[in-house]
């Protein structure tokens, strides 16, 4: 089986071991020919949730990447891609996003999609991939960081604004924040919406494996 | 380990079980979670390379998509996508289309892409998915059909369109022939041009994982 080291970057500092390693171990499990290794920025409690706490992570996640040894292939796990066009500027290896992941995906069910985040701005890769059709009515009502997705409260607005983004005429939801394939929320939207909705963590792993795979052949 | 069922259906009549199953095989040897079994389409010995042999396929395709039991998605093995659209609209379970899956994951790598194949115009999902910024300069010299990939001609006027199409600004390759996986002319295409060489065969198999999964998660 070709298998293939990779590094995944959490955009947000944790101190629970079997949380910072969530994303990686959901990854393992979708495709087990990827081998993860996750680390953490330090001191951002809060993770990304605007363009200031990106420009704070930006420096942070170059760091932590070049501390990684013999990786095929590195994630940063966030909607946002931040560092990542930097990164594969300066990396041998691919670089590989999560907010470009989604988009990606997305597009092959149409030239429309409603974005589903955490901020009233879509993340740059939603906004590149499709322009004035894609379709974004804002963060969920409460919702101000990838924590509060963790609450009741928390999930049912996202549960809503999915709903609306059916409504307005997306022929997908794509998800904008790794925090909704932490709280498992993607079936229950694709269930409720009866529409293709990209989860993050699935996205970034189908991409990383491809990505590998193409170097190979 | 998830793994998935899959029938995979070859747009051309091959006598030969070995080239048959070959893009089945390369599936199962890239994407070990996919367990493939093949078929090709009856009485059509040089594969799909016109509207009118493509017209002549579709009801052979979904006749023959028919008789494959308890599988988790189709793959048609051909950039034109012929029939996809009919037997995603009748079958409960993904169909792929290679075009399609090359297509999608082209787009990832910027708005402008060069199409190659064996054939004048564009097939749909290409010409979907870039629009005005489809750069297609027609098929590679002498080439009318798949079959004429396997010629040493046939290879060196692939490399040489490959190169006008980076000349005129493309920032991918999207191949648009499964006979291009046939001949293995993806990675040579990759370093000829420094470009991302998309291959249809590793891009169906990228899709159809991503499909199978985002529907167990």
């Amino acid at each position: 089986m070709k298998s293939f080291k990779i590094g995944l970057i959490r955009v947000i500092t944790m101190t629970d071991k079997t949380m910072m390693e969530m994303h990686g171990n959901q990854i393992m499990d979708y495709y087990p020919q990827l081998k993860v290794e996750s680390r953490c920025i330090p001191d951002q409690y809060e993770g990304i949730h605007s363009p200031e706490t990106k420009s704070i992570a930006i420096p942070k996640i170059i760091e932590l990447a070049k501390q990684f040894n013999n990786k095929d292939a590195l994630i940063i796990s966030c909607a946002d891609d931040p560092a990542v066009k930097e990164l594969n500027d300066c990396l041998d290896i691919p670089v590989i996003g999560a907010g470009m992941s989604v988009a990606g995906i997305a597009r092959y069910y149409g030239p429309v999609s409603g974005v589903l985040g955490i901020t009233d701005y879509a993340p740059p890769a939603y906004e590149e991939m499709f322009g004035k059709d894609l379709i974004n009515l804002g963060r969920p009502k409460g919702v101000n960081g990838t924590l509060d997705l963790m609450t009741e409260a928390g999930e049912e607005a996202v549960m809503e604004l999915a709903q609306k983004l059916k409504e307005k005429g997306a022929m997908s939801i794509s998800l904008a924040c790794t925090g909704m394939s932490t709280i498992g929320i993607t079936n229950k939207l694709a269930k409720l919406t009866g529409l293709p909705v990209i989860d993050p963590v699935l996205a970034s792993g189908a991409r990383c494996l491809y990505e590998c795979l193409s170097r190979q052949i």
